[in-house]
């Protein structure tokens, strides 16, 4: 289980490693929210999201002789880039028809890519093939305790800058696949920020957390694939994130594709800093949502490609 | 004449209120430009570009009862939010062709704008007679010792922020109109980092500063539109930002649009950031231009529309 001591040795390992990121807020947000918006620009961080804390962390804390991933997104570029940080190697699985972009990026920053076949190839049995014969340890994307740990940073930044901002009390919104950045948040806020709670944003028909906080018990969604927000899908939330979720978490928050192109394109205007659709839905919620009191939504993600931008700008 | 204790009082001034922007970094970048590329993001600096700094000193140092600026663009929304936060009064003269986009996010900062018509009236004489009339301070857009010491603490954090990262030695590559910020930054780093070298950033067919700095006497641009760059054109340097170019500044780096376009699709793929085009210079020289040793470009701004984004997206 992660505790906010896992969290606080987390933050001492990325010091200096990971990005800070920053806070930011435009009057013009306050204006469309109706109350003062905050906005973590995680997007800023090392690869272009959160992934990175965990990965770092993971690693650091583990100390393997190289490590082992699946992914094709953002995951896979925090773990590659950590590895290469911390001096070892990396070999991340990714099926053959990942786009070759992700691919390129991935090997750009040091990994060893290696493809299988969605349809004849079992990825788990060549990933435990592969672990033992080179002695790897596995980098899961969120159910792993370091995991969470490294995530939960994101969490005692919000804390700290938001007080500096004279901000105790708050919602939180955090863009939710499996849980590993929202639990992790909701564990540090816990400790570090008793007045502000933690909600998950999903984006509608993949919105199982949501479901699942309404009926105490963990929902699977029916499809895994087809949403601009792929960055946040996953069959359902963790073994070790779901407790965390259950226990501190505030009622989900769902928003459509729409209103993540429309958060994505006034991010664009306002904080001038790049979201992907996943990584627009708690944005898209504080603004688009009745609430009181200040919100503070983070903005996980920023590996969009340009049409899709350009998509999100035509709204 | 600015000086270095001016530019520390402005720090103290600003701190709280303006954003210490990020110094930001990708390998992907580093390997366009062949050595280690910083980016100072001024870009996510409140309302969207550095002009905050300058405004925000300027007011707070001569704390004036109610301030006027001639200004359409950046310049305008520092103003108007810096005395919004300090609680005072702000007129903009604008002309009356300016975009709409521009009038209603300068009056939705606070501030009373007055339209003129270019063609039948004096903006001059209209600043004269309102300031006496009301007793407005003028702020001027760079020829002003308050105006450069605010925007000199951009050199600050990036002599801090590259001394953290371990460069004491580099190539500051600045955008550059009048030179407020140019020369602000020199002086920040003449004190504070003499291993790195402040370099003027223009575009092409508007390097008035470049071909000064080769003749040894103020040079003027022959056109003051028709460039996508228009945030930083200007007909010449100023008399208190020349002397300071002349004495501290390296040969001006002059690109041309289609590589201030490119540079700010890059920055977008890769550091998930929006930076403008006139914003984008000083990143394209960075980049696009060869050179030795670490190298940090300001992005000084990104208030960019979206149909802009979308061209440089298209590239």
């Amino acid at each position: 289980m992660t505790s906010i001591a896992m969290i606080e040795a987390a933050a001492e390992r990325l010091a200096g490693h990971a990005r800070r990121t920053p806070l930011l807020s435009s009057p013009f947000l306050d204006e469309i929210a109706g109350r003062p918006v905050f906005v973590k620009a995680e997007c800023l961080q090392h690869t272009g999201s959160f992934k990175f804390r965990g990965a770092f962390n993971a690693i650091s804390a583990l100390a393997p002789n190289g490590v082992i991933a699946f992914s094709s997104g953002n995951h896979a570029q925090g773990v590659a880039l950590s590895a290469r940080m911390k001096g070892i190697a990396s070999v991340i699985i990714m099926p053959s028809d990942a786009p070759v972009i992700k691919i390129d990026n991935t090997r750009a920053l040091g990994a060893e890519v290696i493809l299988y076949d969605r349809e004849g190839e079992d990825r788990d049995e060549i990933g435990a093939r592969l672990s033992a014969e080179r002695g790897l340890t596995l980098i899961k994307p969120f159910d792993m305790a370091e995991v969470i740990a490294g995530q939960g940073t994101t969490g005692l930044e919000i804390a700290q800058q938001a007080a500096k901002a004279g901000i105790t009390d708050a919602q939180v919104f955090v863009p939710c696949g499996g849980g590993g950045l929202s639990s992790g948040i909701a564990l540090a806020l816990e400790a570090r920020a008793p007045g502000m709670q933690m909600h998950p944003a999903e984006p509608e028909g993949f919105d199982d957390v949501a479901r699942s906080l309404m009926v105490g018990a963990i929902q699977r969604n029916n499809r895994l694939s087809g949403s601009i927000c792929d960055a946040i899908i996953t069959p359902q939330a963790g073994n070790l994130t779901w407790p965390v979720l259950q226990r501190l978490a505030g009622p989900g928050q769902v928003v459509s594709e729409a209103e993540a192109l429309r958060a994505m394109a006034l991010a664009f205007d306002r904080l001038r800093i790049v979201v992907e659709p996943g990584g627009a839905v708690a944005l898209a919620a504080a603004l688009f949502r009745p609430g009181e009191g200040p919100v503070i939504a983070v903005a996980s993600g920023g590996n969009v490609d340009r049409a899709m931008m350009a998509r999100a700008l035509a709204v």
